[in-house]
């Protein structure tokens, strides 16, 4: 047990999947990665766990997360929501700021502030918002800052200037913690499921959630995405309230492989929310 | 008559926006704008038409866009799926290439290929696929390429050194058009809503998606979002076949008004597939 856990995440440093993943596991060892996919892949034999972004208030589903899971035969273990904070981060003060560097969907995200309270700065973008912190950090200028999340400023030393200044008070992402089990019953669970009805006709998807509805399941989360195979075919992606062990979601399940193509259970995880 | 129409897009040039809104508007004058928000921001005022992305195979739904066009009251009167083909793009051949610029995204995509075949390949990331082929252009080395569209790389003076490098097959995205009117009826259409129910139970959307089912209304699209107001609220995006002047779509209507709290109709427009 003297072994640290590993844990892949979405580098660089302070990144918000390395703040999700601090959450789940404090004191785990964090593995950076550039993409969900090979973070994914990584898990058995490189890290015990990946924790990667699956869906964001503002911006959809990351299908890239879906298809990794579902391609790897992983598990979904647990799930964690962290708000997107964004804060104005460097050495100076908001009045000689004249130029801000940052992702592209944080400065998007931040428009409406920018324009109110810097409309003369110059806009850099940078890959990601810690990269941004970092890069602040080695400038080392009073007229230059970042917008990035209070841990990077913190691992990188700068200070922050303005906290909370994205326009939507909306902005949250939901990360989920993949592996090769997912979690025993907690008694306030979700499950996750992929499904492809067999037919294509008006209606089917309605037949399917009946089996959920009749027994009394909570929808969390309902979407649907075209097939890869055919124009007009769809797969659906369904969490629900529950564990797929639950005598009442082990009915819903069985009823629902009746009338689907193919359906897997990309687990079941104690509810962050 | 004379005068053009004028439609706003993402920039830079070339851009896949562009790409969609030239299918759309063959000879219309484009103008560029930096974010979503601020492209249908400036309907009507500025241009009569902007061509956004709403949907990618691989990354999921842009909320970004379904918020800007509920909050705007514009309307959605056309849609276009655009195909995401990736191309190595430059000036000198395969073999010489050390270094590779592009958005990350498209990098992410690429990377099974890009590892098969520059596996020692520097890997440079900026904020648009258009723009690494600009810069490429700009730098005129045989050393260096970008991954963009065939359309980036005529616009900006490079050859195709390889084309359709993504690693999946199934990368397309869906650009809405939006204006202060939607569509007239042509007779294969679709229609967008947006809904919030009017409690939250097990089986209300079931119910809500009955008055569709028993109709024989064939939905393409469903996804649910949590409501900004409450936790465990959600809202639900809609798409279906047929149009809001259709009598079976208005009966459909008519009828989920009664169980639902809100209702937008955000559109009815032709079918592009």
């Amino acid at each position: 047990m003297d072994e640290k856990i590993r844990v892949g995440v979405l580098g660089p440093e302070a990144s918000f999947s390395e703040i999700a993943a601090r959450k789940l596991f404090p004191r785990a060892e964090m593995i950076y990665f550039e993409t969900i996919s090979e973070c994914i892949e990584a898990v058995p034999e490189r890290v015990e766990y990946a924790v990667v972004p699956i869906e964001n208030s503002l911006h959809g589903t990351v299908f890239e997360t879906l298809d990794a899971i579902t391609e790897s035969g992983l598990k979904i273990c647990a799930e964690k929501v962290i708000p997107v904070i964004h804060c104005l981060v460097g050495f100076g003060k908001l009045e000689g700021i004249e130029k801000i560097i940052s992702h592209p969907q944080a400065l998007a995200q931040c428009r409406k502030w920018i324009r109110k309270n810097l409309p003369g700065a110059k806009l850099e973008k940078v890959s990601s918002t810690s990269l941004a912190a970092k890069l602040v950090a080695e400038l080392s200028s009073p007229s230059v800052a970042a917008i990035s999340s209070r841990e990077a400023a913190r691992v990188f030393g700068l200070k922050v200037i303005v906290e909370n200044i994205q326009d939507s008070e909306n902005n949250a992402t939901r990360f989920v913690c993949v592996s090769t089990k997912d979690s025993p019953r907690t008694g306030r669970d979700k499950t996750s499921i992929v499904f492809a009805c067999r037919e294509n006709r008006p209606g089917v998807l309605w037949e399917a959630l009946g089996e959920f509805a009749k027994r009394g399941v909570n929808l969390t989360k309902i979407e649907s995405r075209p097939s890869k195979k055919m124009l007009g075919e769809y797969i659906f992606y369904l969490d629900f309230e529950g564990h797929r062990e639950d005598e009442k979601i082990k009915e819903c399940i069985s009823s629902l492989e009746k009338i689907t193509a193919f359906l897997r259970i990309l687990g079941s995880y104690p509810r962050d929310f």
